[in-house]
């Protein structure tokens, strides 16, 4: 290893970093003359340079021993980095399209060297504030999703291998422990690290930390969170872990991955879409009155479920005699019960999808970590109206799930708030 | 460590054994005159001698790398005992009075010293056979399996621990396939292993296997069997699996232990007490008609239901302010809302055992291990009428489960399976 032991790199000790690790330093044509190296993260947790020369380009990745956002006083492992280096390889094996190439993974510096996703790659959070269209988002997210989570699941895995890989992920517990309190725990109970646009949402909040159904149902996730390995899940799927132009969609920082429930990545996805949905009208002015805008993101909520689960199902009727052992052919043997165990999986899926989306709702309005989508209306009273409504259909979705059974249904209930 | 490498022990060299493990010869009183050593592995897996010297006994059991029944062209790990000594200290140390205390373990000999369970014992199975009535073992078991399933759930663990103990388990995984083999496949295709009591029982056995519906739900209980790692389950809770007197209750033999499903557990003794009561019509003689008995067995069965659920809930009450992650102080902080939460869930784990009871019993008549307690019926006309009824009832019961709401409701319609 390049040094004996870790320490937070900056601009200037990773330029000695590199020099002394070929895989790094090759990418660069072995050379560091016109080396431009820029700090650019704005994560939540991480450090992240990105490092441009005449001949190639990367991005190094080091987590620190704590959250960023928070500080020193909020530890947090730092293996990690090991963790989601696991996942992006894990990943990137099987959407090789939708995730970046990891060059380089050094355990002891908690460090990740990959491809730099080049302008004009933007995460799509600021896409979506932004407006603009991204019309092959659905068709890319819905493959990733499908690819990612349907080939680390039983319908691919043997109970061998699947065990082995959810033992392995069970060590990055303390993540999984932050999403526990941040997404399941904060926002319905008095937490100092929560937040909402006050006075305005100061009794919704107090609302949400009131609702005995809303409770009841949040302890039904948390515990799928906590107990069911259904798959490798990127764990933090949310439209600022994207990076997107007009042709090319990214999968980055899956450092929450573990084996959990499906819908946990699905309705973070659609969740997040949602919210960029309701903070629209917060975006409006003269110019553009985000109307088809709004349509566009109903439409990308349509699809992406729509077409994940076609995927889905594709991959599972192409395996379907393969090496997954949770349905073995002998005994799924005709169509009638393929179409049978399919619907029942898929069913479950979409109510799961709905309530971890509309947890992770609910806790960006009055949870600990807000999104850009509402923080960057500066009208205060404009964007506690935009979070209620969202709030209001996160709440109809979380208590209401089991009586929604298409897309369509959903994108009937988001117009419909008022 | 005794011996430098694993050998398979028999009467005479585990005498040489004994001689250099003090934790078993001071046992003993550290001399070997008057010693009596019985081979009584009467079990599907290992071999158990009990060992009896004038100053005290033991038992020592020690597993081989196949499955004993099958002989060695079942290979199966005999890293078993391992797992089995963890999980006999684990519910030893939540439940002493129903587990019997470990001497000694050593890893390489894959073998188990512990307290010899000493006459009247009998296995709980061959003591329902003979229509003995065991006064206390509702009372007893429905302890065991509450504190067991409790201590070592969410409930009381935090999400740490938990994950380092189901990383821990995930290592048991050849046995835990063994079960989703036996109990969630084969009976349901075509295996060599299945068997029946055939011809009566062949086209019931067929029936099985071309059951869409049922099909349905065993995926689902597979699944939550694979992927639900709830609690640090017994994996084998049968009335094999009990030892009995009529003060007595003691639970042996949990190599299958894992964090799977609490309703596996449950379901299981629950189940097999089903299977015995279905079997009594085949031991009534003149002196006997076992009606009283099977009233019995009915009251144990309710009884042990009812008891379960009363000390899980006592527990959770107790433990509510303690250490335990699912359900926060913070957040379920009224009665109404821990009424709700912990009616939900006893509700999904009555299903739960109703589904994993009916598919033990399932296996127990088409799969390839079957129970004393029809096998013991030498006219297999009779022994085919008794096993039809508890397999019309096991069908019932998984697939329509979630019309059940009390245990009594499951008596009566034991009651009306003719």
């Amino acid at each position: 290893m390049a040094f004996a032991e870790f320490r937070p790199l900056d601009e200037k000790s990773l330029v000695e970093y590199i020099k002394v690790v070929p895989s790094l330093f090759s990418k660069l044509g072995n050379k560091l003359d016109g080396l431009t190296i820029k700090e650019v993260g704005d994560g939540n947790l991480n450090f992240v340079y990105i490092v441009v020369g005449p001949d190639g380009s990367f991005v190094i990745k080091q987590a620190l021993p704590y959250i960023r956002c928070i500080g020193e006083s909020w530890p947090m492992t730092k293996e990690r980095a090991y963790f989601e280096t696991v996942a992006l390889k894990e990943q990137g094996h099987w959407c090789p399209d939708h995730v970046p190439e990891v060059y380089h993974f050094d355990r002891t510096m908690s460090l990740i060297g990959m491809r730099y996703l080049e302008p004009p790659h933007i995460i799509l959070r600021k896409g979506l504030i932004a407006g603009v269209e991204y019309p092959l988002l659905a068709e890319h997210i819905s493959g990733f999703m499908a690819n990612t989570l349907f080939y680390t699941s039983l319908l691919y895995h043997s109970t061998t291998e699947h065990k082995r890989a959810v033992a392995e992920f069970c060590g990055n517990v303390e993540l999984c422990r932050l999403t526990e309190q941040v997404v399941f725990s904060d926002p319905y109970k008095v937490s100092q690290y929560n937040r909402c646009t006050s006075p305005y949402l100061d009794h919704d909040a107090e609302s949400v930390r009131e609702d005995n159904a809303l409770k009841v149902e949040v302890a039904e996730l948390k515990s799928k969170f906590c107990e069911r390995a259904q798959a490798l899940i990127h764990g933090d799927l949310h439209t600022g872990s994207v990076m997107v132009t007009l042709e090319s969609t990214q999968v980055i920082d899956p450092e929450f991955a573990f084996y959990g429930p499906m819908g946990f990545d699905v309705g973070a996805f659609i969740g997040n879409l949602i919210l960029a949905y309701f903070a629209q009208d917060g975006h409006a002015d003269d110019g553009n009155d985000r109307k088809s805008y709004k349509e566009w993101i109903l439409r990308t909520i349509d699809e992406t479920w729509n077409l994940f689960h076609k995927k889905f199902l594709a991959l599972w009727d192409e395996h379907k005699d393969g090496s997954g052992e949770a349905y073995l052919p002998a005994i799924y043997n005709n169509s009638e019960v393929q179409h049978l165990v399919q619907k029942k999986f898929i069913e479950e899926l979409f109510h799961d999808t709905l309530g971890f989306g509309a947890a992770k709702m609910i806790r960006r309005i009055v949870g600990v970590a807000h999104v850009e989508d509402f923080e960057s209306i500066s009208d205060a009273e404009k964007r506690a109206n935009c979070e209620r409504r969202a709030l209001e259909l996160a709440k109809l979705l979380l208590k209401e799930r089991r009586k929604f059974h298409t897309i369509g249904e959903i994108v009937s209930a988001i117009k419909q708030v008022q």
